[in-house]
């Protein structure tokens, strides 16, 4: 049987997913959402209070993934321009019509928590859901995870990191930072690492 | 035969790879370089003046491309701490041991040229290559383009614009406008009309 194995997913790497679900009249809604993969038949995501996603969840207890790269998809999902024509049914479910990959999941455990980061302080709900139907429409299929960007990111930054004045300098190295953030919230061992020896490589430098 | 399509890339694109090379005494270089799909057998890339990679594809007209994504090459590369262990012997050329592809290229055409950024003036040399052998050493291969992260990275800050203060708002614009040069340097139509798209919904809203 497949499941997140299956479509690439390693246990504790967050990947950037398509998650669609319904209202209770039907009316299907996609968002871009973060997916921890947990082990290779659960994940857990956080979702923010008030969001159509969350709500739809709350009604159904059940959503659909979708593994895509389209960056069309993406965005419509963000400025609310995705039309009708990109979901297409699936049982009782939407997923997104040219998605590489999908698979539904069911809410298993719920816990609401406060949040602050630098920017607010806001309400979140903490889904735990179990994998049920994995289907995979693309010959090679790759989750998105953020790692290795931002690792590519801060080694663009490290490179040039002499050849600017003080302040740039400041700048890139505070962006860096940042960089190992975001590898240390979605990345493996391995990323990790591997910002580590670029951290260490500039404190030696 | 297997060709620069069989390993996903596409033309027009920007990849992120590992190019292997060695010099006259057969020592191994390994850099990583970006790597522009000029058609599935042209490639072309931009060197820096003064970097073994250049000098070597200089002495020996010939280099290895690897296709890969592990983040401690990539940064063991840059920081000069990849081991030599890390390269194996592909007849006459080297290439990364845990490399999910590789292909060899030869030089046909070189043009010096001066590049200026907001940076500094360096000296480049274009490079056009044509591909040999198209090695594929794992399942499931996908080459590395940074368009897709910069466009999630965008919206990661277009959600975030509006709960900030105006100063915030300010960086969190400029980095989506370098975002959108990335994406107009290294993607695809469709990368370009979604950050295209992001520009817009900022502008409107």
């Amino acid at each position: 049987m497949q499941d997140l194995e299956s479509l690439g997913m390693k246990k504790g790497l967050l990947y950037e997913t398509i998650i669609t679900t319904h209202n209770g009249n039907g009316v299907p809604n996609a968002a871009p959402i973060g997916v921890i993969c947990k082990n290779k038949n659960e994940i857990v995501l956080n979702l923010f209070e008030g969001t159509h996603t969350l709500e739809n969840i709350k009604t159904n207890s059940q959503f659909v993934v979708n593994i895509l790269k389209d960056p069309l998809v993406f965005v419509g999902c963000t400025t609310g321009d995705l039309s009708s024509d990109h979901f297409k049914k699936h049982c009782d479910a939407f997923y997104i019509k040219n998605t590489d990959a999908f698979f539904t999941a069911s809410v298993t455990r719920t816990k609401e928590i406060e949040k602050e980061d630098n920017i607010s302080k806001s309400k979140m709900t903490i889904i735990k859901a179990s994998v049920n139907e994995v289907i995979i429409k693309k010959e090679s299929v790759e989750p998105l995870n953020r790692a290795i960007f931002a690792i590519i990111e801060s080694l663009v930054y490290l490179t040039r990191i002499k050849m600017v004045d003080e302040n740039t300098a400041k700048e890139y190295l505070e962006r860096i930072h940042e960089m190992s953030r975001t590898v240390n919230r979605v990345g493996s061992l391995d990323h990790k690492k591997a910002m580590q020896n670029i951290l260490k490589y500039i404190e030696n430098n």
